[in-house]
């Protein structure tokens, strides 16, 4: 076999197999993880762009090779927001622009993790990480989510190398940590030297609630990520890595040299135009009441006319998380619901061990709000018809 | 420690530190490998964008999620070209579009290298590539470069996993392989169950002399690399690999998810629009000639005026390689021409062993016309003040 050992172990994701389904058009997707493509600040794109490109030097810039670790003004821009959001200082200099925050895993899978090494996850967690991660062989060891974060008594006895997080409306629970747990799991991770990551694609999609603090403002260990991709524009590809210090900065500079050079430069001026020259605490607010109003229909939905689903109710994001009563199996659930012209994304591509197979994802920032109230109707159809296959 | 073994090892290139130096911009600088950004199609790149970002559907593809393996329609018109120009068959569904070219490297040892795999360079070859491959901890083989390609002679009692080759224009040395060469290394390569990585950023950058057949028209397990950076622009980040067959291509792209879910869709889709209502053809040319009078004039220059330098003079690319006579130190005589404010790079980081000190590359694509006799001015200095100190 030609493939590496790394490499031969990892197939295709079942999710995505069961995605390619639901990209048919007469589907209603609550599938996806898709931020809603009629909210993208195209408008604001297209005149950052026209400046751009039509002023010779700024092209020029725009076009040619550019620093490892990003377009410096645009880590001006990220470090600033932080200052005005947490009031947390940030080093633009410890910025690491990267292709997407999914990039920013695997850079920092590649200075950190040494085959069997022990990677901590929250159970359920994004699938993609774990994905990110198996190609550097750890082993895996995992805490069971709860409504206010990862349970801290499960957590306490156990150790590893790395603890990855999404301590804001996590995909796919939506669940949030509360500023205890934040604390716990900072002073925890400091005592048995585990570095966390961090990442926080989703924080500032907030509708309601006070923003917690990041895990970062316990510990000053902690690796935080960020991303344009849901607050602006995933086909910008453009994430971020704060790394806590100057040593860790520099390894991962090597990594990402080494892995794509610098992160589309033109895509960087884009963005930080938009920030210098448009309100992009606008834009956050107005692409949050939207979402927010796409989530209540959801829940109200659901709730009307599924009571066999019972939900949880974030208060910011993209996802609900459902459970089925038990004994019921979502992977079977879906298969009716394609048929009915419904998808959603069944719990157990979330979880490494201790699956729970009556859970789902349901992505509220793609659907209309026609299209929530008639793929609910499908989906009441396709529960009825699970029920009756199967005598409920 | 809490770095991985494999990142361990890795340190910044002495390379990169030095042209930190010659960044400064009163250096002249014949170090860098950047395209010449005054050549950039940013015209043609205002419109594409305009066209794009004013048609509200074309705007939600360029910025939401796209395909892992890339914008169909841009690998569409990848494998025309390659009909065009080496009437070569390849279908659309066996490219994907990588974050440059640099990333199909990551890609390519991503799934095929093993610690302890051998895999074998160019001697000189690209450092960069070298830095890449060895996160994944290979042990290196090295052939000589000779002035038709790799000596044959060596190649032939070696094996290995892999075999990097850079057959056009060859970064550093300007080399490119005679046809039987190529003959050679492919038939060679399928005896031997050796994977060749054929990386051709640079081929379509021709001057003068005849287009030489890909290694991959003479065996169909060649991974055929391409770039959009040296033809283009750099700042999309964006290059593309010709997987064999379907096997390979599923894994990489299980690679490519995992390293950053898919490259920037924003510049995929300026990328095609510039291929589809743009005559690429005559931009490739107009750069091919402005590059060759500047190749013209650099070789001129030196010849007359630093006997010291025999350089080579390749048929197209960016860079040519001069060596200084036996015994010259390169290195030395870079601190010296930083001091002279004229930089350039000297050939030890493109060795891996057999190091020639006395070697250096010259790129001529970023220098006008006027910097180019300036700097050899500055270089000329610089060598008279080594001779001197020297006392040769």
């Amino acid at each position: 076999m030609k493939f590496a050992k790394r490499a031969d172990k990892i197939d295709s994701s079942f999710v995505r197999e069961i995605l390619k389904l639901a990209s048919n058009s007469d589907i209603i997707s609550f599938a996806g993880g898709l931020p809603n493509p009629n909210l993208f600040p195209s408008q604001a794109f297209r005149k950052a762009s026209e400046d751009i490109l039509s002023n010779p030097k700024m092209a020029q810039i725009a076009l040619q090779y550019g620093e490892s670790a990003g377009f410096y003004a645009l880590r001006e821009e990220i470090a600033k927001t932080y200052k005005q959001k947490d009031n947390l200082d940030i080093d633009p200099d410890l910025i690491i622009i990267t292709t997407g925050s999914q990039q920013a895993l695997d850079l920092i899978a590649k200075i950190f993790i040494n085959k069997n090494d022990t990677v901590l996850l929250e159970s359920p967690t994004y699938l993609a990480a774990i994905q990110t991660f198996q190609f550097y062989e750890p082993k895996f060891d995992t805490i069971s989510l709860t409504e206010t974060g990862p349970n801290i008594n499960e957590l306490e006895p156990k150790s590893g190398k790395l603890f990855y997080t999404i301590p804001n409306f996590q995909n796919p629970s939506g669940v949030t940590w509360n500023t205890n747990t934040r604390k716990f799991v900072a002073d925890w991770a400091y005592k048995k030297n585990v570095i966390i990551i961090e990442d926080d694609p989703y924080g500032e999609i907030r509708f309601s609630g006070k923003r917690q603090p990041t895990l970062k403002s316990f510990n000053d260990d902690v690796i935080l990520l960020g991303s344009f991709s849901k607050i602006l524009a995933p086909g910008l590809r453009l994430g971020w890595i704060i790394a806590p210090n100057k040593d860790w900065f520099d390894k991962l500079i090597l990594a990402k040299q080494a892995s794509d050079l610098h992160s589309s430069q033109f895509t960087q001026l884009i963005t930080w135009k938009f920030y210098k020259d448009f309100d992009s605490q606008k834009h956050i607010k107005e692409l949050s009441n939207f979402y927010s109003k796409q989530k209540e229909l959801l829940i109200k939905e659901i709730e009307a006319h599924i009571p066999e689903i019972s939900l949880n109710n974030p208060e910011g994001g993209m996802f609900l998380w459902g459970e089925l009563p038990i004994g019921y199996d979502s992977v079977e659930l879906l298969k009716i619901a394609i048929e009915q012209r419904v998808a959603f994304v069944p719990g157990i591509p979330f979880y490494i061990n201790d699956i729970k197979d009556n859970t789902m994802r349901l992505n509220f920032s793609n659907s209309s709000l026609q299209d929530i109230k008639d793929g609910v109707k499908r989906l009441k159809r396709s529960v009825d018809i699970y029920k009756g296959q199967n005598s409920l």
